[in-house]
């Protein structure tokens, strides 16, 4: 595939997939309009988002629910499961290692990694805390995949790097600065602050327009 | 102002921000470029995304840090303080409310709500936790402003309708829903296993080009 798909697609189609979740009958079918109104979008977006990854459902049928749930599944890769380590036991990694949505998703917390000793030795999220010092090793032998990295902002491009040069796959980052990686090492940036920034933004220039 | 500004172009702003309050010299100035190069983007680009709110800096000489630094906090809306409430008082609402950079941006912590008997009474976050019976009246005598919604997927929903009734400007919901609210509050959606998801789907679509 070529073509670079836009995030926010991507973003649409996780939500896509949670509708057709709670479908009751996976063997019935869904319009693009009912999957459009459970995603605050159009039908016709619907089926432009569908159309980047090949040809579902039938004109005037719509799709089958148990079908376009294995196709979205797939389509976001997770038809399979990841294997993700927590580097940063902080409070918000912590919450997202023991959330029961992230291991239902396909994704298995299998390490946590933290340089203060007062955490060291000890268990989170029912896995014990090392110490960076062994986190490449652990990336062979556990064969992780993705990082969270969960570390203050001074640390996370250091660790960023290691990451990289390691193996992984993947980095989701919370810490507030843009890593630089190679652009095959796909990086999300989770900034809560920004998000923040983003609602006041949008309600001091709704303001201005008054 | 009319326009609609991209998401990505707040981003970048909050980023410029951190950068400049990086500067150890705020009387003196600082070049698109050397912008450019902290946020991982381009010189051009700094310039567009300053251009859409006036006119900053002089050809040739870059920017003042702390004129820059001053009108970014006030396009952000950070040039002043936010009361936020925290409703659903789990773990990563709870984090985010004792972040620090939380509070030194401008975002103050004035009320918790959960309607679980266990947590009503206790302090969280050094604050009381309320039954969210009192909300209404909350977001009135406590001048309420930003709700942090980390509720049920099943809550969220009625939660933002009581947000939006009570007179509140802006929402960050937590819960895996499109929000149905009027178009002038606006909304943050933060949905980690999306982040997630969008990791998974980079990686799987890369190995689909190979």
């Amino acid at each position: 595939m070529t073509r670079k798909i836009p995030d926010s697609t991507v973003r649409r189609l996780s939500h896509y997939l949670r509708s057709l979740e709670g479908f009751q009958e996976p063997g019935g079918t869904v319009s693009s309009e009912e999957l459009a109104a459970r995603g605050q979008t159009t039908a016709a977006q619907v089926r432009k988002d569908l159309s980047h990854f090949g040809s579902f459902g039938k004109r005037g049928l719509g799709y089958r629910v148990d079908e376009l749930r294995a196709h979205l599944r797939s389509i976001l890769g997770i038809d399979r499961r990841w294997r993700v380590a927590l580097v940063g036991a902080g409070r918000i990694g912590l919450a997202l290692f023991e959330y029961p949505a992230f291991r239902a998703r396909g994704y298995d917390c299998v390490a946590i990694f933290d340089p203060d000793p007062e955490k060291v030795g000890t268990v989170r999220a029912g896995l014990v805390v090392h110490d960076p010092s062994g986190f490449e090793d652990a990336v062979r032998d556990l064969g992780i995949e993705l990082v969270i990295l969960a570390v203050p902002e001074g640390a996370a491009q250091e660790m960023a790097g290691r990451a990289v040069e390691a193996g992984v796959k993947g980095i989701l980052n919370f810490a507030p600065i843009r890593l630089n990686v190679p652009p095959l090492v796909p990086v999300e940036d989770v900034n809560l602050v920004m998000e923040l920034e983003a609602l006041s933004f949008a309600i001091t220039q709704a303001g201005h327009e008054e």
